[in-house]
């Protein structure tokens, strides 16, 4: 088992030199970089559909949409007006990560790109080990998940910059309680930016453009914080 | 990269060597062993409180309810009268193996009991790679997560028997297509065995008590298929 475990750090620190790799590339771009994560299905597909209908014309927008298999994700992204999307299939992998990354970016046409979106496998508990070279992780959970899951799968909330609750519109058919849920996130990490938005219907996501177009702006003056 | 490869091989025959010797134990008691997977909040736990109520007086049961972090799903499962349950928190890896079941089994009070739930980690990746020793294991997806899920994450429904579709009640809210969702978790293995329930409403719950119960007789008279 102990040689197991360090060839496994071997492993990350490989990971972690690429991510720093990419963090530089990007920082030198001024490229505002976030990494989509949650279980699937929470509506990280959705959440960037929304987005790209809002500020596409708005901001340079350059998206990778990882799964396991198929690349449907990429092209719903595709068919909602992303020109500058690729696709990660993992072919079983749980998680992206930075090697998977550094090979899509050098496929993208990054010049010019304020936005750089990347979707996770859907899983919440893997991802969360793997620094991608972002600048923040944001986590996603929908109404349908249960208010405890920041308790359950803590890893991911530490690491996360902002919480987005999606599916407010099922709050009526569902018993998650939104106060509970982020008292629960906050517990676990007292510095989550939280969103509470619905893709459905819209709710909320005025406040996740207007963050968007802050974390653009701050990025070209340099002052966004680092991962 | 060959030397990790050779040690994971060495982990996972480990894994299947323990697991042999549960599906053994088990099979000299007559227990049936479901192993339920699923991304986080589809409601494992909320078919297992249902599946409690239902059935507590007429099948003796036990439970595992393994989780990142907490206790609650065991707490909720006792609270619906179960009384042979015991929890597994695997303090941040993303799935149940062999050795944590194996260990639990030495706990809970097997005499006389004849099925066991092993409620596995929320993630739809991971858990299809570790063999439990389980007769089957069973899918959930809930009509809130997208109707593709199959086909992203095909190795689960491939290694799973049956598919439960949960929150029926919910299918006016959404774009799930109930049909499209069992074309696809078919093509991916055509002999699952499929169920659409609410464990909101109870909706088709019958159906799923009523499997249960022959998969109980059929144990007893060593007619179940082993996994």
């Amino acid at each position: 088992m102990t040689r197991k475990i360090t060839i496994e750090k071997k492993v990350l620190s490989e990971n972690d030199r690429l991510a720093a790799d990419i963090r530089q590339q990007l920082s030198e771009k001024d490229i505002v970089s976030l990494n989509l994560v949650s279980s699937p299905g929470s509506g990280k597909t959705s959440l960037l559909e929304r987005t790209l209908t809002a500020l596409n014309d708005e901001l340079n927008i350059a998206l990778i949409a990882g799964d396991v298999q198929t690349e449907n994700d990429a092209n719903r992204l595709a068919r909602a007006g992303a020109s500058n999307v690729k696709s990660i299939v993992t072919g079983g992998a749980c998680h992206l990560d930075a090697r998977m990354v550094s090979k899509k970016l050098n496929e993208l046409k990054l010049s010019d790109v304020e936005i750089l979106f990347i979707e996770n496998v859907g899983n919440l508990v893997c991802p969360a080990g793997f620094d991608l070279g972002e600048d923040m992780k944001v986590v996603l959970i929908s109404t349908t998940e249960g208010d405890d899951k920041p308790l359950k799968y803590p890893a991911m909330f530490r690491r996360s910059s902002a919480l987005v609750i999606n599916k407010t519109d099922l709050l009526d058919f569902s018993d998650f309680d939104v106060e509970r849920a982020k008292e629960h996130a906050l517990t676990v990490n007292g510095n989550l930016k939280i969103f509470q938005i619905s893709c459905r219907t819209g709710e909320g996501l005025s406040a996740w453009y207007d963050w968007l177009r802050e974390l653009v702006t701050k990025k070209k003056t340099s002052v966004i914080s680092k991962n």
